[in-house]
C-alpha cells in the first residue's frame, strides 16, 4: 500500500453512492469520513456487511452508514444497496484512500546499467539495481534493494517492492505488481542421472507475466527450461506460492498462499486453487476448477469442477469420505458386534435353528 | 547469532551451577570451558539431557560434566540438577556465547532519509534504507539489504536481519527480531469480483508487532484491509509462515515452519500450532490450544484442545481414525468374508434351516 | 541462468552426437541450429523424447532431429540414439546455451569489509555486502543484494543470485549454486519454557553446504544449536523449503519444493524427498529413501523403501488404504445393508427358523 494514503475528505452518503453505483437508503446527506470494519468503525464512518458471520455487529456497531445488499433491520442508520458489497467496499476504500502519485526520477543511489533505457516518468529507489539491456516502461515504481536481470523488460506502470529478484530475460506486462521478496525466473528444477547423481539440466527459457497481475511476497515461480513459464493476464498469486518452470496459468485465476503447481502443468482461466494446493507436474487444471484448501491435484480436471481432498476428488465425495472418516472407530466397532451376531447364528443353526431366546 | 561469539572463559561446575540455578551432584570444583551435545562433547566441557531419546549416549559421551534433571546412574561424572535441562542449557549456552555489542553507527553506505528519527545508539549497517518519518530506537540494529518502510516505528533493541522488507507503517516493539528475508506488512490477498474478474480491495491497515516477538526467516505477514494483523507479545514465528490480513496472534504462542493461517482468524495465548498447519480464515482458537503437525483447522477451536488431522478433530480421536484408515484394506477384506458368512446363512435357512456342516 | 546465452552455433547431427555419446539413425549430415521442446522446435532444431505422456507429438513436431533412447516410428527424421534422452537433453543444452565467463572484477558499489579475503578472479556485483573475516574462492559470484555474513567460507565456483543471506560463519563448498532470497544460517527454531513463556535458545552452531550442491529461491536453511546443519555433497533443494537446525542431509539427495525437515532429523543419500513432504524432528531417514509427493514422515524409515502419505507408510499399502478411503462411503452403504439381513436372520430364527421367502 506504499502508493495509498488517508486523504481526509469528507463525502455525503449520497455522494459515496453515487460514486460506487449504489442506492441510499434513508438519510443521504448525512457526512462521512472514513470507512472502517463493523466493530471499529467510529461514528462519521461507514461500514460495510457481506459475510453473514458479522450480523450479530450490524446491531452494535457505532457506524454511521452501512453498505449492504439490502436493509438490514439490525442497523439503525442509512444503507448504501449494492449488489455486491465486497466490490462496493473496495471502490469506497478508493476514494478514501487514493493512489499517491509516486515521486518520479531516479535516485542517485540506484546503480543503473548504461545500457538499460528507463521511461523518463519512472521511480527508481535507493539500492535497486537495473541489468544490462533492461526496458523500464512508464510511471514503474522499483523500490530498494530490488534487482533487475539483464535483458528484462517491465510493462508501464508496474510496481517492484522491496527486495524483488528478476532473473535475465523476464518481462512483466503493464500495471504488475510483485511485493518483496519474490523471486522471478529462478532455475527450474530440473536435473537428469548420470551414475545415480542428480546431473543439472540448463534452465535456458523465460518467465513472462501478463498485463494485471498482482504476485504476493516471497513467491517464486521459475524460468521455462526450454520455452516460456506464463502467468495470464490479471491472475494473483497470493504469498509463498510455488511456481514450478513451464507451468502456464491462464487469465484471471486466483492462487492463493502456499500453493505449489509442479512444472509443465496447465491451469486454465478463472481457476481458484486455496491455501496449500499441491498440483502435480504435467496435469491439465480446466477452466473455472475450484480446489478447496490443502487439495493436492494428481491428474487433470475437468473444467469448471469443485475438488477437495488428497488426492484431489469432487468436493460433494470427498466431504462424504471424510465424514466416515472421522467416524473410522465407530464402524469398526459396530463391525465387530455384526461378526459377533453372525457367529451367534452360525452357532445357533449348527446347533439345530432356534435362535438362543427362540422357545 | 550474529551477535554472539564465544567468550573462551572457564568456570568451575560449582559457578555455572549458581548462575544457572542447579545444585551440584559430584566433584563441583572441576573446571568447565565450553558446552557442546552428548555426542560432540570433549573433556571440559558440559554437556545436558533432557530428550530420553539420546539416553545411550551417557555412557559413551566425553563430556566432563552433564546437566540433568536428576542423577543418571550411567553417566560418571558430576551433575548439575536442575528442573528443567532444556533451560538450563539455553542458560549456560548465554554464558559461554554472550551477546556482543553491536557496533554502534550508522554505515556511510546506508540511505536514510532525511526526516526519519534514528536513536543515537542505533546500527544501520551499509546498504539498509530507512524511509520517511521512520522513528528508530535505542540500540536498535538493521542489518544491509534490509528497507524500512515510511511511517515505520522500531522499538528498542529490536534487530532486523539482512535483507528484511517492513512496508510503510508497520509497528515493532521492543527486542522484537526479525530474520532475513521477511516481509511486513504486504497487502493482503482480497479481491472482490468485478465481470467475473478479481478486483483488488486496497489494503490500507497496518501489521503491528509486540515486544519480545521472534520472527524466522522469509516469513510473510501481511498488513491489514482495514485495522492491524498483530502478533502479540513474546510470540514466536517459525521461517516461511505466513500471516494473512487481520490475523490477531495471542501472546506467548508459536508458530512452526511452513504454517498459514488465513484472514481475519484470531488466535489465542500460548497456542502451538506444529509445522504445516494450516488455519481457515475469521475463526478462533482458544488459549493454549496445541495443533500437530499439519493440521488442518476449519472451525474454532475450544481453549485448551489438542488437535490434529485434515480437518483438524481432537488428537486423540483423530489417532484412532488414523489407526483404522491404515487398516482399511484388511477391514475390507473382512467385511467381503463376513458378507459371504451371510450369504451362506440364507442359503441354509432357505434350503430349510440346518448349517451346512449341520446334523 | 544469468551465467548461460545460446551462442548461436550450428553443428552437423553426428558432431552433437559424438558430443554427447549417442548414435545417429538416419541422415548424420543435417545442420541443427537450436534445441526446443517438441511442440514449439523450429526446423533447424533438435527435439527429446522422454516422457511417453508426450508420444502424440512426434508426429506433429516440426523438429528437423530428436534425441531418443530408439528409434520412434511416427517421428520421420532422423534420431540421435542414447541410453537416455533426458541426460543428453541436458549435455545438448549446454553445447547450444554455454556458460558465459562472468566479468571478473569487483564493482565498485559492493561493499566489502577490509578484513575480507577476495580471490582475485572472482566477481561481486553492486550492492553486494561482504562481512569481515569473510574468504570468497576463485571464480566465486556474488550478485547484487546478497549479503555474507562475517567469518564465511565460499569455496571456489560458487554463485550467490541476488537478495541471498549468509548468516555469519557459513561454510560453503565449491561449485555451490543458491538462488535469489535464500536465507542460509538463520537462527534455528529452539526455545526452552520459562514460566510458560518461550525463553530463546541461544543457536551458535553453523550452516556448511558441501561441493556441487543448488539450493533454489527462498529457502530457508537454520545453523545448528550447537554443531553444524550440513548439506551433503551434490544434494539439490527445491524453492521453498524449510531446514532445520542441526539436520543433517546426505549427498547426492533431492528434496522438491515446500517440503519442510524438522531439527536434527539424519537423512541418507540419494534419497527423494517429493514436494510439501514433511519430516519430523530426531529420526533417520535412510539412503535411498523416496517419498511421494505431501508425504508425512514421522519415524525412522530403513533404507530403500517408498513411501507414501501421513503418516507415512509404504507406499504401496498407502495407495490401498486410500483406494479404500475414496470409497468409504459405498462400504458404509454396504454395510448398512449388511446389517439388515443379519437382522431378517436373526428375526427368521426368533421365529422359528425359516427364511422369509422359504416354504
Amino acid at each position: 500500500m506504499t502508493k495509498r494514503c488517508s486523504n481526509k475528505s469528507e463525502f455525503t452518503l449520497k455522494d459515496l453512492a453515487d460514486r460506487i453505483g449504489g442506492r441510499v437508503i434513508g438519510d443521504e446527506k448525512i457526512s462521512i469520513r472514513g470507512v472502517a470494519g463493523l466493530n471499529e468503525a467510529c461514528p462519521g464512518e461507514i461500514a460495510f456487511f457481506a459475510n453473514q458471520r458479522y450480523r450479530p455487529l450490524l446491531a452494535s456497531t457505532r457506524a454511521s452508514a452501512l453498505i449492504a445488499s439490502e436493509e438490514e433491520p439490525f442497523f439503525k442508520g442509512p444503507v448504501i444497496q449494492v449488489c455486491d458489497p465486497y466490490l462496493a467496499f473496495a471502490k469506497v476504500l478508493e476514494i478514501f484512500y487514493p493512489c499517491l502519485e509516486p515521486a518520479t526520477g531516479i535516485h542517485p543511489d540506484a546503480v543503473i546499467h548504461p545500457d538499460a533505457v528507463i521511461a523518463e516518468d519512472a521511480s527508481i529507489q535507493a539500492g535497486a539495481f537495473i541489468g544490462r539491456g533492461v526496458r523500464v516502461g512508464s510511471k514503474v515504481h522499483i523500490m530498494s534493494c530490488s534487482v533487475v536481470g539483464e535483458d528484462s523488460v517491465i510493462g508501464d506502470c508496474s510496481l517492484l517492492y522491496p527486495n524483488v529478484t528478476l532473473y535475465p530475460e523476464t518481462e512483466l506486462g503493464e500495471r504488475v505488481i510483485i511485493h518483496a521478496g519474490s523471486v522471478i525466473g529462478s532455475d527450474g528444477f530440473g536435473y537428469a542421472r548420470q551414475n545415480g547423481m542428480p546431473y543439472k539440466i540448463p534452465q535456458v527459457g523465460r518467465v513472462v507475466i501478463e498485463d494485471d497481475c498482482e504476485i504476493g511476497a516471497n513467491v517464486c515461480i521459475d524460468r521455462g527450461t526450454l520455452g516460456d513459464t506464463r502467468i495470464g493476464k490479471g491472475t494473483k498469486i497470493d504469498n509463498l506460492v510455488q511456481i514450478a518452470h513451464n507451468v502456464v496459468l491462464g487469465p484471471y485465476s486466483v492462487i492463493v498462499s502456499q500453493t505449489g503447481i509442479s512444472g509443465s502443468t496447465q491451469v486454465g482461466s478463472g481457476v481458484i486453487l486455496a491455501g496449500q494446493t499441491g498440483v502435480a507436474g504435467h496435469i491439465k487444471i480446466g477452466d473455472g476448477v475450484v480446489a478447496a484448501a490443502r487439495s493436492g491435484i494428481t491428474k487433470d480436471i475437468p473444467q469448471g469442477q469443485t475438488i477437495a481432498g488428497f488426492m484431489a476428488m469432487p468436493a460433494n465425495e470427498w466431504r462424504k469420505s471424510e465424514a466416515v472418516y472421522r467416524n473410522l472407530p465407530e464402524m469398526q466397532k459396530r463391525y465387530r458386534e455384526l461378526l459377533k451376531r453372525v457367529e451367534s447364528l452360525e452357532a445357533v443353526l449348527q446347533a439345530g435353528g432356534h435362535a438362543k431366546g427362540g422357545s
